[in-house]
């Protein structure tokens, strides 16, 4: 049987219904069967993170990871030490909420290069480790579309995060897997086996490339309705021994506009569809 | 001496001071210093080709290529023969013209795989190949970024570009680099090594990317106002013993709006300051 003919491995994003607080979200995909969430720490705003975990759990929730510390790459800045700690304070959210993982955005920034960014990228998250072992909570580096080189990540392909991952050589650092990053890649079924064999995925995140797509940030969309070839890369995963979470992350202002209630039924009727 | 000292080796792209028609252009690059433009097709809509040719040689412009062909992957929509033609009539234009150069933007289909999309261009290319030799013109394959995989190319990498060179293996098929496309991937200077050694380096294209990119197309940036580190490329191609012109191709809504003999001055500005 298709791990999508049923609800128990469909985990979404709490930004994929922004405008649902958090407790609406946790009410609506438990009443709907979403039986995952990864959490966005802006929805955490205000809230005690452990009352928030229980809440989650409470409605039958795996809190699957939480989203997302990274922007490591401003040495020049002033702000390094900053964001190091901020990192450490999104560990330290992660431990509270109770899940095990934090997915890393890594950072770029335009007034440096790439390789200098993938430098303090690696201290930067070498740095963080300790408080990342002593939390039991594992470090997900996420490769973002070369689209995002400027500003977002100077980690482009599943290649330069499995690089990264062995240089780091921790049970605590591993990646996460986006379709809508890394589906255009000729490498990215080697890059796929090479990351299970590190054992490294941790997390698959879904959602699919709108033809035309009108704005590079928030313009993703529900699955099968653009040309991701999702389920031939959710089938490399798999097969790599990964069981966990499909996560559904869509960015979309056309979406998050509509009811939000009936997006999460489209997002599910989608999801059952994938073989 | 820098090769941009002078403007020697700088080449426009038509499509760059879109506004102007192409008598305009020829005029307005010629008064300016410049010796190269490359010629889009639709410059020449309604025009005389050979007599076209003969007014920018008259100008003093060495016509450096002709943008473009490609588009071949409609294997299935009934449009292939069709885009063959077309792309023999490219041929035919730029021989016509007067230059030894054809660029490809090599086309995708948000409908098929981009594997079957690269089977249909390699095999697109071998079909106009006996058409190139006849009239000695290069075709040039431009990989183009991964943000394009959804319809323009499922060619995204140099590293692809050059696989399909090799495997062509014909004197008359060779690589456009272009920045814009080009600048985030790692493996970079490795590929332009060897696209050297295969002799395949037959252009090199020129611009910015800015932040933020407000539109995927038509938002580009001028050498200098974003963050690629054009100087860092320029040499690793001049390194391998290009000597081909610096093409300026530049895509933008809002340098279209202004005065395009200011935005000359301003690009011939930005390309003296590259070292």
């Amino acid at each position: 049987m298709s791990n999508t003919a049923n609800l128990s491995k469909l985990c979404i994003h709490t930004i994929t219904t922004k405008p649902w607080d958090i407790e609406m979200a946790a009410a609506k995909y438990s009443k709907s069967g979403v039986q995952g969430i990864t959490v966005w720490r802006d929805a955490l705003a205000g809230r005690n993170i452990k009352a928030t975990g229980h809440l989650l759990r409470d409605n039958g929730l795996n809190i699957v990871s939480l989203c997302r510390g990274g922007f490591f790459a401003n040495a020049n800045s002033g702000k390094r030490n900053a964001l190091i700690d901020d990192n450490r304070k999104a560990i330290e959210e992660a431990f509270e909420l109770g899940t095990k993982m934090v997915v890393l955005v890594c950072g770029a920034e335009p007034e440096q290069s790439l390789e200098d960014s993938r430098k303090q990228i690696q201290d930067g998250i070498a740095a963080i480790l300790p408080d990342a072992a002593a939390a039991g909570v594992q470090l997900a580096i996420e490769p973002l579309h070369p689209m995002y080189a400027d500003t977002r990540s100077a980690i482009n392909t599943l290649s330069q995060a499995n690089d990264m991952v062995e240089a780091l050589n921790s049970q605590w650092v591993g990646v996460a897997v986006d379709v809508y990053h890394l589906w255009w890649d000729p490498n990215l079924e080697n890059e796929i086996k090479r990351c299970g064999k590190n054992n490294a995925l941790l997390a698959f995140h879904i959602c699919d490339w709108k033809t035309p797509t009108t704005d590079m940030l928030n313009d993703r969309g529900v699955m099968g309705e653009g040309c991701i070839p999702i389920e031939k890369i959710k089938n490399w995963v798999r097969q790599t021994g990964f069981n966990g979470f499909n996560e559904v992350e869509i960015f979309s202002t056309e979406y998050w506009k509509k009811d939000q209630s009936i997006f999460l039924e489209e997002i599910i009727t989608a999801y059952k569809k994938l073989k």
